[in-house]
């Protein structure tokens, strides 16, 4: 699955809306369109796998071993950053853990890294996102992952979390300015490693993955 | 509509699936969960209207000028508060604009009270969400709406904000103990709110309310 971008149905409908709400005409970025359409595709598809492939946002203390602006992950646990909800229970439903699909053989085969995969509706890194990226052990933070996972799980479709870096959200540069700056050559990046995941998974079950 | 609640469903997927996620079993609040069950919601019963009725927090600055634990709010301007993207453009579409159906007449009707609800996905209020309440100029705030008005909004659905004050969120009590405090007392009160809602517009057409 590309990352959402249904921009142009969006905006046509909201053109023909009633509503005074502006067309902004962007791509429909975070979790509440990314719920959507991927319930939406895996109604219509019914697929085998569903392959997440998008930017993210590495960060220092990650980068200090070793990651780097075009990196590509794969994602293993996956959670929210930004659903907190500070009651017993309700708390661990906040975060939401989901498990991708384990895909140690691919990681090794394409020299993938693997790390923990946070998503937040902002771009941005509020001292509690920053503190959540902490306690879910995130390698690298998205904006869509943890939607797309939680859909996935509950309509019981395995899913892979393919996450190129862009940025360095706790980095020198302001995020919006390194995403920007790096998004087309990053993409190029993801694109390709994207082409090799699906080359090499081709005919395997998901256990030889 | 009532406030997303399909812990049972959720609860019995996960209990067959295969991945480790623990069983959480409280309810699916949030902006995810209440766009799936939106988007499920209109396609399963094509109604005419939705009226998303709820719990909702208030504020000190707004209770200075009147509003108490149990008012119940008809919801004008609906936005997100916890979707931050500092791009231009991309940062009107993250606070995510939609309109309710206009309800003056509903309101004088019932002695209701009208004013802007945002919603974020966090019970707590960092700064950053109370930055965004003040920008969105929020009477009061909750977890869902914007997702619910988003959906409504794209799928050209009516949709009426009905949301009763269980906690002033800024306020000196704890947010989760003032919550789970008020909320069946507060609860009984938007029963009766909603009843006397769906009683008086029966019959009527959307520019009547």
């Amino acid at each position: 699955m590309a990352p959402p971008g249904n921009d142009k149905a969006a905006a046509e409908v909201n053109e023909e809306s009633t509503t005074e709400r502006p067309i902004s005409r962007v791509d429909s970025v975070g979790t509440i369109s990314a719920s959507l359409l991927t319930s939406a595709s895996i109604q219509a598809l019914q697929p085998d796998l569903i392959i997440n492939a998008g930017p993210a946002a590495g960060f220092k203390v990650y980068q200090a071993k070793g990651t780097s602006l075009g990196d590509v992950f794969l994602g293993s646990d996956i959670t929210l950053l930004d659903r907190r909800i500070p009651i017993p229970v309700l708390d661990l439903y906040g975060v939401g853990l989901c498990q991708a699909v384990s895909t140690l053989n691919l990681a090794k085969e394409l020299n993938l890294k693997v790390g923990k995969l946070s998503a937040g509706n902002s771009l941005d890194m509020s001292p509690e996102d920053a503190a959540a990226i902490t306690a879910n052990d995130a390698a690298v933070k998205d904006m869509e992952g943890a939607a797309i996972a939680y859909v996935a799980d509950l309509l019981k479709v395995p899913a892979i979390f393919l996450k190129a870096v862009t940025d360095i959200v706790d980095g020198d540069k302001p995020t919006a300015d390194e995403l920007l700056q790096n998004l087309a050559a990053v993409s190029a990046a993801l694109d390709q490693a994207a082409t090799q995941v699906i080359d090499s998974i081709n005919g395997k079950t998901l256990s030889e993955l």
